[in-house]
């Protein structure tokens, strides 16, 4: 399966959850202005985000982590804490709609506590 | 010519100036803590430090940004100004003793302005 909607074409309410993979993807989605209005709208839906990695970097530049708790990897800790949330080193940190882990080998963590966060 | 020293072998008394590239390599060497402590005693010194593109980001972790102004490339912006700077969206700002440019567009005018700071 490939892509199937650029970012342009769709809305927030198209959606039932958001998952921001990382690498260097989010650098680059970041600068586009298209991409972070959505992810800010979503993240103002209250409906389920899925970030792991670089992902928190789309998330700084949508100006929406202010007083979140999250994990990100660890590069960019220091982004993290600036953008006015807490940093929490652990695999994976759930706070309210935010599913956050560190990097690849917190795989099954992520994947568990976003599986029970699509089911709650 | 290749890498002649490692950072964990040298001290910010070692060298006359420090240019930071972009790319992708400050996000590698802002998880080295050497390179972090290297870079935010180099900047206390007072010497030249240039910095284009990516650059910035090893400077946010070294937290070495406060009440400066400079310039960064486009992904970064949030990340300068949460970091406690001003951003200034021209080809080279210096600031005391940092220059800083946007982009590989910027090549000109960072090199002229860091020869300018080396001349100084």
């Amino acid at each position: 399966m490939g892509i199937e909607k650029a970012v342009a074409g769709v809305s927030e309410g198209d959606f039932d959850a958001l998952l921001i993979p990382g690498g260097f993807s989010p650098d680059k989605l970041r600068v586009d202005q298209k991409a972070v209005d959505f992810v800010k709208a979503f993240m103002e839906t209250g409906k389920p985000v899925f970030a792991i990695c670089h992902a928190p970097q789309l998330l700084i530049t949508a100006d929406a982590l202010r007083g979140r708790k999250l994990t990100g990897y660890t590069s960019i800790i220091q982004d993290i804490k600036n953008a006015g949330a807490q940093f929490v080193d652990q695999e994976a940190v759930v706070d309210g709609n935010l599913v956050s882990s560190r990097n690849p080998g917190d795989l099954p963590a992520f994947i568990k506590a976003c599986l029970e966060k699509l089911e709650a």
